[in-house]
């Protein structure tokens, strides 16, 4: 029996490797993880299809169709009559498909030809609504809450009372008031330190992560990126070519362990307030320690607060920019949550040495623009709407998460906190639901698909292994009749997994 | 004599060579001409400031200036005690700066430190400001032509029949209605194919641009661009580290050369309709000889359209994506120079084959959003107020310009077509003053600002040599008393630097 047979079929006794998977796709599963961890090396030669098939006992049908689609999504190359090696993955940039890769038949083939590397690598899995957390119901979302006569009269007002230089780009960073009244409303709610000079306005999240990755880090560079990690910001650091490397998330946050300190990263991105997507708070003791190593690599922070306004009870943590005393943070928040998805328009804080050159590559690169609706938003926050806003929908999501949290937990019963947990921490807008490792969640969310029910596997925002198993249930804007009825339908997919 | 002392000193005696500039600019000119010509290759050292200063007949210390302000702009390095050498100018990707650079006090010391090397690049030279041709009286934009009234009263009706989906980021490349609209205005204006499905909405062409760079090329691909080139596209694809291979423009656009043909292009940027900033409009044969190097090479051609609404007189040729019978353009459009720049609505027509991985990275890397304003800016084209808006403006900036030129027409008199030439093509936002050679047009820029007219050096957005030299001159949006009075200032600036 090769070495390669013998690594393959002790992967494959494992109780919790995939059990409930078809032999086919548990080969290919076993040949990945050991590709991706590095005992099978690139370049060494697998055994043929007709040994394995007999060293594993399979059929060898099955192995072939694994080898295929390994194949297909460039694990392992073939030279015509020589046999399968295996590929170099650091070329490859798989990173980012270590756990539940989608079937070879997802990926479209016509496409990959046309793109750049990188627009393949980018495109080739789906979009990133496939790692989005929408409402479980999906229907029309519940933004019913929003004050839209108030928004309506605001704008108008900007509109009746027009300033020919609202309708040009802007080159000052964004609309000054409006940079103003965020500086005070993110020092008083989050301790940031900022004054109009340092905050930008961009177009959301994703902008701002665009211009600190391509202001502030060079091809081939690192960031550092919690594992699991939000979507949207892997995906715009893959499409400015830098290596990503993922630290492990634990329930205090990111982990920093002695071999991730052998990487220098340029950037380091976390969501401290309510990690994304597990909703971890990160301790004090852990944000004095990532500030410390940021100073200590010459590296900068971007903390990403994209939805610390739901906090439904306590007070939150101070910011990690807050804590920052050797302005090594970029401080990213978004309105995007508050007030609607569309607006597009979201902020940063940058330290004061970097302010004019963000300016500069903003104007130039992005042209901002839509200052109506920043004059709007302006007003909207100075005349106290923002606040009653976050006080009315803060109640409001966090009835429902905790609507959610009861259905389920009396649906689970004594399962709960045995087979199934269920994320405590009281923030953020959509719930964690922990299962046990060997349950594969990913078969979860297709099942709770085919119920009409629209959950995340939890396991597939990870970048590496060990991956947690769950499901994201996003609850927000759901109304409480529909948690009521399809929270108990989630509970039994849940359980139909687990037995 | 050195061969260096020798090089430079034939290049100084030079008529047309900066005959007005200070000796130490004019030395410092010389040398990175040289340099950037290869005349002077990477390493080979520099004569010393003494043996230099003795050769050229110059004082010491304006040899001293001239190479500290090289250094400053990594022109040359210098080892302790041990002299002056030629940098390696691919490393450094100087191309910017080939002409008028700044002077080294503009660069921003202290950020060099702090950024990227790409970020230190796009900002080391201030903001795209600098290159973008604004009202050339800067007061108030004229923008009063535009319908608020009607606009406003648009927007209020999608805010009152409001629908939840509007309020989201959208994940079909855009509002369905707003592109069908679209296609069949690109249809019918410019004989662009296209339906709404291959349509994509962006946040504007910086946007658009970005997409295609990060979808269609990789790290390190050759961009063939125009020379004179618009700074926004130049800009953008630095920032995705594009390797750029400036083309030169001749009267029917962009002018390929058997040299050029050597170096492969992913993508080629083009402007095909009223070349920026020249104003070229490119010849059938050159269309037709572009499309047939686009196959032949594997290149994308992205065609930015982005004032074809501004064709005054006759009908303007139809869009290089119309005659494209190969599927290798992308065409891109913006409503920022027909309604208003900060609006932040541009699109993209994309080959049917390239569409899903457009839409998908749209949704992934940009977060789209913005559908109320689409919703709105549907209406405002389907129900007319679009075609009626445009026939308005064209005939108001129409006037405009030919005020303008018979404005400085009059002031020029006999001198006109014989010093100084005015762009005839009748489109456009802005005309263009053409000068001869040896004028330095960047002096002629500051003239002109220190009599509060705000224009631009032709000289400055060239990316190779040799240069034309003339102002360009943004009219649209200034009144026609102003167009008057500051026009013949204008004229007497001009006049100054000829003389």
């Amino acid at each position: 029996m090769s070495a390669t047979s013998d690594l393959f079929s002790k992967l494959l006794v494992q109780p919790d490797f995939f059990p409930r998977l078809p032999q086919q796709k548990r080969l290919y599963e076993v040949a990945k993880v050991s590709i991706h961890l590095g005992q099978l090396s690139a370049g060494s030669k697998l055994p043929s299809s007709r040994e394995l098939a007999r060293d594993l006992g399979m059929a060898r049908n099955t192995v072939i169709a694994a080898f295929e689609q390994l194949m297909a999504e460039g694990y392992v190359t073939s030279a015509q009559g020589s046999g399968t090696y295996v590929a170099n993955l650091t070329e490859l940039k798989l990173a980012a498909q270590v756990m539940p890769a989608p079937l070879a038949s997802e990926v479209p083939g016509a496409e990959t030809t046309l793109l750049s590397r990188r627009g393949a690598h980018i495109t080739a899995f789906g979009a990133g609504e496939r790692f989005e957390i929408f409402p479980f119901v999906p229907a029309d979302d519940d933004f019913s809450s929003f004050p839209f006569k108030v928004w309506q009269r605001l704008q108008n007002r900007v509109w009746r009372d027009i300033h020919p230089d609202l309708l040009d780009y802007g080159r000052a960073g964004g609309y000054l008031p409006l940079r103003q009244a965020i500086a005070e409303y993110v020092a008083a709610s989050r301790s940031v330190k900022a004054t109009a000079h340092n905050i930008l306005i961009t177009s959301g999240t994703q902008q701002s992560l665009d211009l600190c990755a391509q202001l502030l880090a060079d091809v081939g560079d690192t960031a550092w990126v919690e594992d699991p990690c939000y979507w949207g910001a892997r995906r715009v650091f893959e499409a400015c070519d830098l290596n990503l490397h993922p630290i492990t998330v634990d329930g205090e946050g990111m982990a920093l362990k002695p071999a991730d300190l052998a990487c220098d990263p340029r950037l380091i991105y976390v969501t401290p307030s309510h990690q994304y997507p597990t909703g971890a708070i990160m301790s004090l003791a852990r944000r004095r320690e990532l500030l410390d190593v940021a100073v200590r690599k010459n590296a900068w922070i971007l903390e990403d607060d994209y939805d610390s306004e739901f906090r439904y009870t306590g007070r939150p943590l101070a910011s990690l920019q807050g804590l920052d005393k050797d302005e090594r943070v970029v401080y990213l928040g978004t309105f995007s949550k508050v007030l609607y998805p569309g607006i597009k328009v979201g902020y940063m804080v940058v330290p004061a040495a970097l302010a004019d050159a963000f300016k500069s590559a903003l104007y130039d690169l992005q042209r901002p623009g839509q200052l109506m609706v920043q004059a709007a938003l302006a007003d909207f926050i100075s005349l106290g709407h923002f606040a009653t806003h976050i006080r009315k929908i803060r109640q409001i999501y966090g009835s429902r998460r905790e609507l959610l949290r009861k259905t389920l937990a009396g649906e689970f019963g004594s399962q709960l906190n045995q087979q199934v947990r269920i994320s405590h921490e009281e923030s953020g807008l959509h719930l964690l639901i922990e299962v046990p490792d060997h349950v594969d969640d990913v078969a979860l969310e297709k099942l709770a698909a085919e119920s009409g029910i629209e959950v995340r596997a939890l396991s597939a925002y990870y970048l590496s292994l060990p991956v947690r198993r769950g499901l994201l249930v996003g609850y927000a804007y759901v109304t409480p009749d529909k948690i009521v009825y399809y929270g108990k339908i989630l509970a039994s997919v849940i359980q139909s997994g687990l037995s």
